[in-house]
């Protein structure tokens, strides 16, 4: 299957799972909405097609992976929503529409956020149904879960998004405060993106520590080409205005080392990305070389 | 033990757990501090006890069990920092401290926030560390943790603080709509403190269900006093000034009903909860009763 058709078949996949799985949720009619507006706003679905795949490279079906990558892209749809907040990054556009709380008020947006934080946990842990026999036993979704809850809490996401607040308000930061930022910031929950979903398919721990490597690379060279994008890339592929982070006064990839350097950079993680999984063969082992282009290419 | 130095004990084996597991995350300086200040900063621990004292009821080691009591707390602080955010119910104080948003900023608070809910899921995700014997199977792990984020999510506090949020906007509630919306709010997390030690602990389903019921009850008691202790409480014992539900605009039990009809309606809450449980006997089901004993009568 193309690239292209793989990676629409799996966003398909999630998003039918993602619009089931709330809709059976019993909440206030307008926190659903403040949650749906945010989830349902397309995007790359790239985490869940991530998780997708790794389950699948290791033989497992993507329906049994369908709760975490459900989950991961709740997650992430979270991370944006509070990200954008006014005492945060104050950004009144996500994805070429008003952000979450501009459209909904602050106190909504932080609620769907939570929302959608909490009820991911739901759903990774209804993915060991008792008495299904095609499901993973519930020691791997206990480890996939723990997994995907150190990668978005204090030691990676949050602690992530801490830094890059406490960087912002002018400090100075090197290239390896930077790096570690980032890492923490948007290359942990990429990372367990790939993890969970080999932990669930029962891969064999060499493989996971394969697929860890290829995710730090992945979300670093993902990270970097984002930075080169909010230079110098195309505000109506964006979705937003370009140069946000400049007038922040955000430190990024071309602030401290230029776009060329920057661009060499995203360029040697593709490659180590690459190099990670280059044992790796079939259908799926080439989704994930091909997505390592696609994430260097990108222009949104 | 007198009950008094039941819950004493119980507190500290909590905060004692509390603290260890939290040196052992790995984040930022600034956002370990904001976490604990909230998190350290003393409080009843009623959600733990129940937690603790329902799985020893049904033979579980406190100990056992100590994760997912740490973990509940760490929710229920997480829901009282964002509560108190200036887009929320705007309070400077808790506890008779400066507010986490005070002390630190509204985007440490939002985080610090976001941390304490995340990484509860670590901390319940390894309540069955692999071989360990005298831990419970993963399947119980798992069903606990799913209560857990139903009851935290959309479909339980953070859909109650939504309607909280709607109802404080000047629209007129209903005594069911009251009751349903502070159900939600409180009374899911107090209930699940006690299933969840529960099914750790292996019980019966009807005995899950009598906890469920107990705890239904007893999250009403505690929610009406509450209410009641806002509008007639001591500021000092409180550690914040007395009618700020009205002066928000709050619609509560005694602006509805007045206070001897609310203090009525607590006491039949109180008797429910007795009721749910009258089968159980012991220590811990002492304490259980107890307990209701303590909500009723607390000044703080």
């Amino acid at each position: 299957m193309p690239f292209k058709d793989n990676l629409r078949a799996k966003s398909i996949l999630v998003e039918t799972y993602l619009a089931h799985c709330l809709s059976h949720l019993d909440m206030p009619p307008g926190l659903r909405e403040a949650m749906n507006y945010s989830l349902l706003a397309g995007g790359k679905r790239l985490r869940p097609a991530l998780c997708l795949s790794c389950a699948e490279l290791f033989g497992l079906e993507a329906e049994t992976a369908l709760p975490f990558a459900a989950a991961l892209e709740c997650i992430h749809s979270y991370s944006l929503i509070h990200d954008d907040l006014p005492a945060m990054d104050n950004d009144d556009l996500r994805r070429g529409k008003p952000s979450n709380h501009k459209r909904f008020g602050e106190a909504a947006a932080i609620l769907a956020g939570d929302g959608l934080l909490t009820d991911a946990f739901i759903f990774m842990a209804s993915a060991s149904p008792p008495g299904a026999g095609t499901a993973p036993p519930a020691e791997r979704t206990l480890r996939a879960l723990r997994a995907v809850a150190v990668a978005a809490g204090s030691q990676g996401m949050v602690g992530g998004q801490y830094l890059d607040m406490l960087y912002t308000s002018g400090q100075k930061i090197t290239l390896e405060q930077l790096r570690d930022m980032q890492a923490a910031k948007t290359g942990a929950l990429i990372t367990v993106s790939c993890v969970s979903g080999a932990i669930l398919a029962g891969a064999k721990e060499e493989d996971c520590v394969r697929l860890d490597r290829y995710g730090r690379s992945l979300g670093a060279a993902f990270q970097i080409v984002d930075d080169i994008l909010d230079e110098e890339g195309d505000e109506a592929a964006l979705g937003k205005p370009v140069g946000s982070d400049a007038a922040k006064g955000k430190i990024t990839y071309p602030s401290l080392l230029g776009v060329s350097r920057s661009r060499a950079l995203a360029e040697e993680a593709g490659a180590a990305a690459l190099d990670a999984i280059s044992v790796f063969s079939g259908t799926e082992a080439l989704f994930l070389r091909e997505l390592v282009e696609y994430v260097l290419q990108r222009s949104s």
